[in-house]
């Protein structure tokens, strides 16, 4: 592993792409756009997913799982929807090679679709389809699916994580009765995406709605949690949408209320994707690597043996047993570095990029003092402290990080929040102290499309807390009752 | 829910359709030869997933994600490996749609990929590309990775969960430095289906080595567990490859040896889908629907009230509550079925369907005496049993129920291979009495075709404790060293 990378005030773009590359979380893949995501960033993803996946359950969700492909004409059924994903789908058109007879291998124009095949971008055609099958009296609802799998949308610039043109997501899919239970749903599903963004990402989030221009294709309304990067760009963290009567409309789902009357069914959906790890490593981390969250980190504690002599390291072995034992019964994963290929210095390094939340270095003279080395990597402090004990203190001091991690967010956020109320100082503060800009805006698609093409800044959300206030807009002077949040974008 | 399904005497295979359309594991979706896994389906994959994933990673490997779409010349590399996919694959040509003017959607002959690419049928290219790129020596080595994921065969037949077109899997794929280390690792996973076929799911596999003419494209090696079904057929529930050196030097994996010494890694491949849940049905369920194994059942008991006033299910509830707390601390799932809107026969008839292992019964008079009715799904026995020790009871019985699950399909299967030393016998078998034929062969692929040809009947394995014996082919009379497993096959 070579040393150091580019330094994020340097070049913020080029420090997160060199992360994501020497942290051995992803690497571009030969297909346009796609990304190899590698056992370490895997991982990450498979805590995060092991976190959500409990908390569906929790809220009486159930998974299941549809088809990668959608035939076209489901997929034109829902007029903006189609409008929304034509322009960026893969399609398939063919089910079989063959050889040319040249040694070439090429697509075998006698084996053409008579339909071709959307790979999915996201499933609400197919899962409404199915569900006029599932869904005949107000007995079959509410129906509280979820899905994980793969969607690919075909993107012209990609970006490891944050977007690219296959992804791995989650995708809900909610049928009620009532439009005010659908609300609910939506309501319920930002919620639990806002708390695992705060309280296991340690990644502080504004909950809020998209302004029309943002809206899912075929929402009626779209809620979403916005989060601030370190360049002070935000990232649409997550989307639960209400989706009305469309799909069922579109798809002809209906059903028999209490009273024998018949309506059609009322809709949600809400996804995260590995999206979610590039917030994570673009909120928290600094040019020595990366900085996770304890809850979320693959490895929560490293050990590093310092030792000449194979006696010293039998030592230090022996003693290791026992405080993994100790930690694993708290739940705590711990790693034991032993390799004898490596220097301890370049172990150092090498958790520091990975992000390891603690490690614990042990030399002989520690082994004689009952001590250890115990070094924070979110406040690269690090202290001689007691053996005894020390699986109760790093417990404690886990905690500490995850809070920490969190705080430092926050207050990030906090001082990057600003409320403007002139155009001027909305596109100066956009170039020098870029961050969430709160003003007040006309409320038209037209004026947002304005101020997006003139300064890139887009409205992240108009907060669910907001108060209501007096204004006028920044660029149209018209009157406004709410301030909203702009940001640019990821 | 409609009551009743075909009987498996009558129809083989319209049971097993109508049993995973009844009991709501999965349906047909509208695109040719894919499925709808239903929530209940699905949730047997979930368990499988979860036990799989945790003897994977006890035996070392991690898990990663690769690219959905693979590059047509990366699949042509590998010269058997294309054959054997190429005729089967789906294709995409293009990446967007447009709208034509009149209002129709079409494939935007504008967006055509200069290089179609290939849905992945299995990822032995796509990865070995990757892998040129992580290994340089033999410390990067041995590389243990896996990946849950999506795959597309576009086969002619289908049937659910058996052959689908799209189905879900998990693929093995691990990079040596040695041919015996590669060779003991693709042992190793054989081992570990074989442990989860039998102790998990209760199905008894005669483990094995595949004939040259049913060996995965790419392999020197196919190791796999074969199943006996109810109906005499036999089913591959999950194969190991040793893949030799053959997609080292297709993609040019190269790695110096501890002498300094270059050589071409050494490779395996192994994988299950959720062809395991076909088989999963087939060996245990009957006529009244689906027995599953307790380890795998998504609902392992449920209880059901029988009360005509609302008193007496507070009364019963509150029983419930002590019994649902005592079995959640032993691991055991359990669901209380206190709908008012079915009658107990119909909710009986529903688990029965279900396969839900042991069925807990309440009524007043039960209450008044201390004891419930408890049911076994797998016997069909009912008996009235003590409140008291309940959880205890239960706990030991699920424990019965698994091993006499097991207990069943071995010995069904014992009485289902036979030893046949001629060809007619063979066949008359065949048709008499379908199994496990156990016969000597000449070793010939060009025998065991025309055996194929003539009888349907396939070389299942050679299986891995066979013993060596003198005999001649039952085809050709020419001389053999030992017997071979036959059987018609899913």
């Amino acid at each position: 592993m070579s040393k150091g990378i580019v330094s994020k005030e340097e070049d913020y773009s080029a420090w997160y792409n060199e992360l994501v590359i020497k942290a051995d979380l992803a690497e571009y893949a030969p297909v346009k756009g796609c990304m190899v995501i590698k056992p370490y960033g895997y991982s990450i993803w498979e805590k995060m997913q092991s976190v959500l996946d409990g908390m569906f359950k929790e809220t009486g969700h159930v998974n299941a799982y549809f088809p990668l492909f959608i035939p076209k004409s489901f997929f034109s059924k829902e007029a903006s929807h189609v409008d929304g994903f034509a322009k960026e789908c893969a399609v398939v058109t063919h089910y079989r090679l063959k050889n040319d007879g040249n040694g070439n291998i090429v697509v075998d124009e006698d084996a053409k679709l008579e339909e071709e095949l959307i790979v999915r971008p996201t499933s609400e055609t197919i899962i409404w389809n199915t569900y006029r099958g599932w869904i005949q009296s107000y007995r079959d609802l509410p129906i509280l699916v979820n899905q994980w799998a793969n969607v690919v949308r075909w993107e012209m610039r990609t970006r490891m994580f944050l977007r690219t043109t296959e992804f791995l997501w989650q995708e809900g899919h909610t049928a009620h009765a009532t439009p005010e239970e659908a609300i609910a749903e939506t309501e319920q599903m930002l919620n639990v995406y806002a708390d695992f963004a705060e309280n296991w990402m340690g990644v502080p989030v504004v909950r809020g709605k998209k302004s029309a221009n943002e809206r899912f294709a075929g929402a009626l309304e779209t809620y979403c949690i916005e989060a601030l990067m370190q360049d002070g760009k935000a990232l649409q963290a997550g989307t639960s949408h209400f989706l009305g009567q469309n799909f069922a409309k579109a798809f002809d789902v209906k059903f028999t209320n209490k009273v024998n009357v018949q309506d059609f069914v009322w809709a949600t959906s809400w996804g995260v994707s590995t999206r979610l790890i590039g917030a994570l490593i673009m909120a928290h981390s600094d040019d020595a690597g990366l900085v996770l969250p304890p809850k979320l980190a693959p490895i929560q504690v490293v050990v590093v043996p310092i030792y000449k002599h194979q006696e010293e390291l039998d030592n230090i072995t022996e003693y290791v047993k026992g405080l993994t034992k100790e930690l694993k019964a708290k739940g705590i994963s711990i790693k034991f570095d032993n390799r004898d290929t490596h220097r301890p210095g370049a172990k150092f390094a090498e958790y520091e990029l990975k992000g390891v939340p603690l490690r614990v270095a042990i030399g002989s003279r520690d082994m004689t003092n009952g001590t250890v080395e115990l070094a924070r990597r979110d406040t690269k402090t690090k202290e001689t402290v007691n053996q005894e004990g020390l699986a109760d203190l790093i417990e404690a001091k886990l905690e500490e990080i995850q809070q920490n991690i969190y705080q430092k967010a926050f207050d990030f956020r906090a001082a990057n929040t600003t409320e403007v109320d002139t155009y001027d100082e909305f596109k100066r503060l956009l170039d020098e102290k870029p961050g969430f800009l709160s003003a007040h805006w006309d409320g038209t698609p037209e004026t947002e499309q304005l101020i997006k093409d003139e300064t890139k800044a887009t409205i992240r959300c108009i907060p669910l807390d907001n108060k209501q206030e007096e204004g006028v807009c920044i660029r149209t002077g018209k009157p406004s009752t709410q301030r909203v949040l702009f940001a640019r974008a990821y």
